[in-house]
C-alpha cells in the first residue's frame, strides 16, 4: 500500500472520524482531495483498515498529521482577531471599573464627577488634590465626605489601573496598525485598523471575509438585529460594525444605508486586493469615497 | 420665629418636599424629630411657611443643610463597601482578560493552558519563552503555531496587565485589612477581611448590619435564591456570601445550614460589639466556633 494513500486516507479520517465505516472509495478521494489517486488505490488503502494490524500506526501517523494541521491553522490573522476582540474585552473592563471609580470619588468629591466625560481623563486627573481639583473647577466648597490618605491611596491606585488598561489598548492598537499594514494594507487604508479587524474577527479570517459578498459585510456585527428582523417581520438593519466608520457615523441619519451599501461594496473590493496581493489601491479607494460623499 | 425651629422645619422639607403641603404639626414634630419644640412652635414655624416672602432664605438654609448632611453621610464604611465591591469587579475583569489571553496564547503553545489552574499564575508565567516552559513542562514538541515578537509582545502585554490587576486586588485587600481592623475588629476576626467587607457592602452599612437579625445575616448574599424560594415554593438556601468562610465552605455538605445558622449568630453579636465599641472578642469567638465544629 503506497504511504500517501495510507496518510491521505488517515488524513480523511481525522477530519471525520464517524464516517468511517460508511466511507466509499469516491467519498474518501472528494473527502481527502486525493486527486491523483485512483479508485484502486482508494479503494485498496480503504480496505486495508480491515486488517487491524495497521490500526496503531494509523492512530500515529493521524495524529502527526493532525498536529501539523493544527500548527498551520494558525494564521496572523488570528493573533488580529484575538487583539480586536480584546479591545473589546479592555472597553469592558475600563466601563467597568470607571464606574466604580466614580461612584467611589463622588464620596470625597461628588461635585467632580460629572464635569469630566472621559473615563481615562477622570482617572488621570483624580491624581491631583481636592483643593487643585476645585481651584480648576472654580467651586468654592464641596459636599463630599472625608477621607485620608489610605481612603485615597486605594481610590488612586484604582486610577493608576484604569490608566494602564488605557495604555494596553493603546499598544494594542498600535500592533494591529503594524500587523494589518502587511496583512490587508487595503482594507486598512479603507476602514481604518479597528473596524478592519473587528470585520476580520466578525468574520473568522480574511480568507472568510473574502468569500463574503458586499451586502453580508454590511450587516457583519448586526446578527442579532437580522435575526430579529427575519424572524419577527421587524426592520431590517442596515449596516453593521461599518457604521463606526466616519463617513458614516457622520453622515445624516437618511444617508446611512446608502453609505454602508457602497461603503461595503468597496470593502468586499480591498479585501480581495489584499487577500490576492494585488496593487495598493486602499488610499485612492478612500478618497474617492469621501469625494462622493461631500 | 426662633432659628432653630425655622431650620429643623427646613431640614425635615429637605428629607420630604411632597410632604410639605400636607404636614401637619405633630407629623412635622416626628418627621423632623424635634423632641424639644413645643406643638405651638412647629405650628408657628410652619405657619411661617404660608409667607413667601420667606421662601429666598428657606431655600439657601436647606441648601446648605443638605449640603452638611450629604457630607455627614459619608462614614468610613462607604469607603469601606466602595472597596470591597470593588474586588469583586476587579476578579471578574480579571476573568475575562485571563479567558482571552488563554484563547490568545493557546494558538501558540495550546498544551500550556491546561496546566495551570490560576489565571495570574499562567499571566505570570508566559513572559517566558515558550523553549522554556516546554522544558519545564517535560514536552518535546507543540502544535502551536508561529509567532513573532510583536505576536508575543501584545499577549505579555495583556498577561502584565492582568498581573497588575491582581497586585492591585491585593492592595485593596491590604487597605481594607487596615481600614476594618479599626472599624470592626471582632467582625474581622470572626470572619476575615473579606466577607467582612463583603457583609458591610451587603447589608448597606455598619449601622444597618447591627439592626440585622442572624437569620438575615445567614442569607445575605443569597436574596436570589431566597426571592425564588418565597415565590416558586424551591428551597430556602441555607446560607449567603457566609458560606465563603472556611468553617462551612470546608464542612460536609450536611453540616452547611447548621455551621451557617451558629456562624450568622456569632456574626450578629461581634457586630454589636464593634459598633458600640465594646471589649474584642472576636479572636475568642472564632476560636470558640473552631473547637465545637472540630
Amino acid at each position: 500500500m503506497p504511504k500517501y494513500l495510507f496518510e491521505s486516507v488517515a488524513a480523511s479520517i481525522v477530519f471525520d472520524q464517524n464516517k468511517l465505516l460508511t466511507l466509499t472509495a469516491r467519498e474518501a478521494k472528494n473527502f481527502g482531495k486525493l486527486e491523483t489517486a485512483t479508485d484502486t488505490q482508494v479503494r485498496s488503502a480503504l480496505s486495508g483498515l480491515k486488517d487491524s494490524s495497521h490500526y496503531p500506526r494509523f492512530r500515529e501517523r493521524n495524529l502527526q498529521i493532525t498536529r501539523r494541521l493544527i500548527h498551520e491553522s494558525v494564521k496572523p490573522d488570528s493573533y488580529v482577531i484575538q487583539a480586536a476582540n480584546n479591545i473589546d474585552d479592555i472597553d469592558r473592563a475600563i466601563n467597568m471599573l470607571s464606574k466604580r471609580l466614580r461612584e467611589w470619588y463622588s464620596l470625597y468629591f461628588p461635585e467632580f464627577s460629572r464635569t469630566i466625560e472621559s473615563h481615562v481623563k477622570f482617572a488621570e486627573l483624580i491624581s491631583k488634590s481636592r483643593n487643585e481639583l476645585m481651584k480648576e473647577l472654580g467651586c468654592t466648597g464641596t459636599m463630599g465626605g472625608d477621607a485620608d490618605s489610605a481612603d485615597l491611596a486605594a481610590m488612586r491606585n484604582l486610577a493608576g489601573s484604569i490608566v494602564a488598561q488605557n495604555r494596553l489598548r493603546e499598544s494594542h492598537e498600535a500592533y494591529l496598525d503594524t500587523v494589518m499594514g502587511g496583512l490587508c494594507p487595503n482594507l486598512k487604508a479603507l476602514v481604518g485598523v479597528l473596524i478592519g479587524a473587528k470585520l476580520i474577527a466578525l468574520a473568522g479570517s480574511i480568507e472568510k471575509l473574502v468569500k463574503l459578498p458586499a451586502s453580508t459585510i454590511q450587516l457583519l456585527g448586526a446578527e442579532k438585529a437580522l435575526f430579529r428582523h427575519i424572524k419577527t417581520g421587524a426592520r431590517c438593519p442596515r449596516h453593521g460594525i461599518i457604521m463606526q466608520h466616519p463617513l458614516i457615523s457622520s453622515a445624516a441619519q437618511k444617508e446611512h444605508g446608502k453609505r454602508s451599501r457602497v461603503l461595503a461594496d468597496k470593502i468586499a473590493i480591498a479585501v480581495k486586493i489584499d487577500y490576492y496581493k494585488g496593487e495598493f489601491a486602499g488610499e485612492r479607494m478612500r478618497r474617492e469615497l469621501e469625494a462622493r460623499f461631500r
